[in-house]
């Protein structure tokens, strides 16, 4: 006898995919996650990973683990390349896979604006590999200024550090790296950290545009207290690796430029069968199925699809409520045509606030709205909740005690040296 | 005026040059530290980083962060690759380091006893980059085998892991996987876990040299039990990356070869001008000063210095006790010289015995004699004790005890995936 349960295939481990992998865990059906990675990538935290606060177990979780016992979730580790929606597959880099149901839950990249130099030189910060490579870059970078034969304007370039971005990626990122330098401040004693400079640059003339002018100000405040210089109005032109150009004509030797300034949906998108909005996500209906989808099977949820209903300007935001409030609807939706039930939910979202750290004790959060230590603790326990395992939260929030206390940071570990060990 | 403090190098940052560095520190003179690396490794611990128990962050502990306070002390994060004693300098390829004592404390690599193919096919366990590297390999095997596209040979081969070499690292390296591969078995649905083989090759006939028969014995009952198929009297003549060829004539197809059979010096100490053993590691005299020394003023210790004195078969032991002890009397010596004392001491060897664990709740230790779940505590207080960073010292106690609880591992992250994106 064949297999009858229908068949769901998930494209993305992230916050909306794992969510729907869960609910459809309980129900009669088949599962298969296909991602790039074997584990789950708590993003909001990854700029500590990049500034050497927690450690990559600390916010990676092994996909397989949260269906340790649901046998009917698969992993299938592949890169996702495109959907045949008359054929009902999904085609990956390890051949195809069909489907009864498809969600795409791809999630999102970095997005350049088309500017291939930046690009090419700048770090980017969506996936866990490259904030190990900006940890590995930065420390390095401290490591190479020391050296004797460095001329003082080698030496300031390389202590030079650039985040592009007031969003709060950016932001986070620039806090983050001003408490970093404080301690390499009290370890590296052949440095003059006179030199050390960090730059928070962004186009337009507000940071967290999420928040309110009050929460902005206070957010900037903070960090210029930090010692960021913070440049609103800027425009990035260009970089080569060796020196960032603002549309000023203002130049800023530098070789760390990290690029937090846009995101755009993953390339897969593209061949997905929909039609895409200019960042690339594809545009999906109020009931979160792609537009035109050919046999009324194909959902797209999260950062990889544009949601757009009555009067909103512009797309839903790319935050990990709005990819898990959608996927408790698209499992809904496909529960209900499993039974033959066409009358499919609209999707609303809620707004459950914003929030961003801007350092060590200090946050903003704009529902209810707080600032400073209070903000922080509610940073804190928000993203702890959030954070997957139970043992991964007990560490995490040990280390984030313990850095708050003693200020250290254990993980300032270059591992990007080569293999070789002759 | 000029600075007439004694400038003291020491080449490498492992049990050696830290001890070194420590006792240095409260002295009048300025120290650098030359390492590759701006960490220090714990590396009896690396085996728990290649099987997914431990984080890097965990073994590695920044060198600058021991010496915060000791402004005396500088790091060099370069690759020594000589000594030219006549002029008195340390060659790295960031140029040259004049030094006025010079202690070599390089440490040891993989010995692949010449044979190139192995060497290019099989994984080393002495690096920090060669653990992750061993980890990432084993985890994304099983992801590999999960395709359905694998012919059952293909399958097999995959989930054959070969560990060579019987002493502490490959014991508790093969004990090791036995319990990751447990853990893979209840999450991941998709594989005949009947396929999966750990094989320990040892070429002599014991395992552990250094225990008594008895306990060598209990290893190996143990290791069996677990599920280890233990070959003694069996040397590998090849590895392809597919087919590990035997003396016997015997071959064992399978991916991951993990070599664990022996260390030589690292190859800069042929560029040192003193004479090398047969394992490259440089002669020293029991005052542990390099034989045949221009200006009496270059040292080496531990694994990379081959000490022997009196009715010795063959150099100490390449263990931590011994770089540990040797840098106190090293320390001592240049002392001495500094204010012209050349009656030096001598090095005496104090044997405080061995230990290896054998899996999750279950070691061996020969002083005095214990097995099984005393041992395995003992051993961790051990280690715990040693690890660097109180903080280290408390999270890696939790995680231990964590996994030998709940028998999960959460550091099952495959981190090698391309940076790629799109």
């Amino acid at each position: 006898m064949p297999n009858e349960k229908p068949k769901i295939v998930i494209v993305g481990g992230g916050f909306g995919g794992i969510k729907l992998a869960k609910l459809f865990a309980k129900e009669n059906v088949e599962i298969t996650i296909v991602d790039r990675h074997n584990f789950h990538l708590f993003q909001p935290l990854l700029y500590q990973v990049s500034t050497s606060v927690l450690s990559t177990d600390e916010i990676a979780y092994p996909i397989r683990s949260f269906f340790r016992d649901c046998k009917n979730v698969h992993l299938f580790m592949a890169k996702a390349q495109g959907v045949d929606q008359e054929r009902n597959v999904l085609l990956t880099n390890h051949g195809e896979i069909s489907y009864d149901y498809l969600i795409l839950a791809a999630g999102a990249t970095t997005n350049f604006f088309g500017m291939k130099e930046v690009e090419e030189h700048s770090f980017g910060m969506k996936t866990l590999q490259e904030a190990l490579h900006i940890r590995n870059h930065v420390l390095h970078e401290f490591e190479r200024a020391c050296k004797p034969y460095r001329t003082p304007e080698d030496r300031k370039k390389r202590m030079t550090f650039v985040v592009v971005g007031g969003g709060p990626t950016g932001v986070e990122e620039a806090g983050a790296l001003t408490e970093l330098i404080e301690i390499q401040k009290k370890e590296i004693h052949e440095l003059d950290f006179n030199d050390v400079q960090v730059y928070l640059i962004e186009a337009t003339d507000k940071v967290l545009p999420m928040m309110t002018p009050d929460l902005q100000q206070e957010t900037i405040r903070v960090l210029r207290k930090k010692g960021v210089n913070v440049m609103l109005n800027t425009q990035v032109v260009g970089y080569d690796g060796d020196v960032l150009k603002l549309k000023s004509g203002a130049e800023i030797p530098t070789t760390t430029v990290i690029w937090a300034a846009g995101v755009r949906a993953v390339d897969m998108m593209k061949n997905c069968g929909g039609e895409c909005a200019r960042d690339g996500r594809i545009w999906i209906e109020e009931n979160l199925m792609v537009r035109g989808a050919v046999h009324q099977n194909v959902f797209a949820i999260g950062d990889c699809a544009a949601f757009m209903h009555g009067d909103m300007k512009r797309p839903l935001p790319t935050v990990a409520p709005v990819a898990t409030q959608q996927a408790v609807v698209a499992h809904k939706n496909i529960m209900k045509l499993i039974k033959g039930d066409t009358n499919l939910e609209k999707f609303v979202y809620k707004d459950l606030g914003a929030m961003a750290t801007i350092g060590r004790g200090k946050a903003v959060v704009n529902k209810p709205k707080m600032t400073g230590f209070m903000a922080w603790c509610a940073w804190m326990l928000v993203h702890l909740i959030r954070l997957a395992g139970a043992h991964t939260n007990f560490t995490v929030a040990l280390k984030w005690t313990w850095n708050f206390l003693s200020g250290t940071r254990l993980g300032r570990i270059i591992t990007n040296i080569s293999l070789d060990t002759k």
